[in-house]
């Protein structure tokens, strides 16, 4: 197989992220979006966002980073945010659909899409600390925006959503400090379920 | 507004780009694609195939341009390939779209944003020759994935796509030459109608 079969396989490939389905509601709130059109929109958040990162950052190699980042679930589905017994088996699946899906490609970009996914899971890197900003702030945009509807469909608990957004800060303090009071009037208005959680102090930008 | 809010709200209205249906059906015939989906495929294909571009390309301002070309399709519709009506009034109800969608932005993004719009649409820099090239290659690629099912259905004649694809070369020869291919597989099986359409002395890599 040449090198241009070779990547052409993995482009046919990853056309199955269309099929895999999230639980965030699109904007409209008709129905649920897929992991290629939630990739498509953290790639054009990143462009137009680039500027509130905290650490000046590669945009490009961001960019790259959300485009692949969520490829694995190909073969592992996606797992809820809040499904704690999915979650305990998630890396272990992942890891593995890693190594099947990105050696369809040349050794070369194999290697490359590998690191780039390992980097965004590790999150400890300017460019994986915004991306991981951007995949925890656009499904509160959305959800927001439609209605709260997945937040009150799996009953989130707010002490839930800030734990998981424990390190959300670290890509973006100006983008979480947004999406904070959005998280924040949910509360308010009863999409999300206030449960006594304690905001540690408030980060001022 | 401030500016971030400006930017938020781009980034929702964008959001109906997901509910732009394309003639395309993804790979595994199911259903058809969405503007969204395919412009995340691009994008990745940007990425991953850049080595095949004629002329050096910008990779980053490439992969904005096609996360951002169709997004004035919100307005104006997906005009398919092959309505010639539609395509005669196409630029009219673009230019209209990229006008109200982009100023949604601050200045400087929209100019941003408009510029490298049009700059795909002109088709003449090496970045936009690449990006229409990619625009071109992968519906073929689905289009042959899913059984040729989309060319079937609106019975495309060999010369309506050979004639489409006049500049697709110009972003790449290596690219247009394995679709090419497979165009032509698919008019020896039928799924392209043969119409004795005479191509041009083959370009030879």
């Amino acid at each position: 197989m040449t090198r241009l079969e070779q990547q052409m396989q993995f482009i046919l490939e990853v056309d199955k992220l269309k099929n895999i389905t999230r639980q965030t509601y699109i904007a409209d709130g008709s129905r649920k979006e897929d992991d290629a059109e939630h990739s498509w929109h953290l790639a054009l958040m990143c462009i137009l966002l680039s500027e509130y990162a905290n650490e000046k950052i590669d945009v490009l190699k961001t960019v790259a980073m959300v485009l692949i980042h969520d490829i694995v679930e190909i073969d592992a589905g996606d797992t809820y945010a809040y499904d704690e017994l999915g979650n305990q088996s998630k890396r272990e699946r992942e890891t593995a659909a890693a190594d099947r899906i990105f050696d369809l490609l040349p050794y070369d970009q194999a290697a490359y899409v590998k690191e780039l996914w390992e980097e965004f899971e590790s999150g400890e890197t300017p460019e994986a600390k915004f991306a991981n900003t951007l995949d925890k702030c656009q499904p509160a945009l959305l959800n927001d925006k439609s209605g709260g509807r997945s937040w009150r469909e799996h009953e989130v608990k707010e002490s839930q959503i800030k734990n998981r957004n424990a390190d959300t800060f670290k890509g973006s303090d100006k983008l979480w400090n947004y999406v904070r009071n959005i998280i924040e009037k949910n509360t308010r208005n009863g999409n999300i379920k206030a449960d006594g959680y304690e905001d540690e102090i408030h980060r001022i930008i």
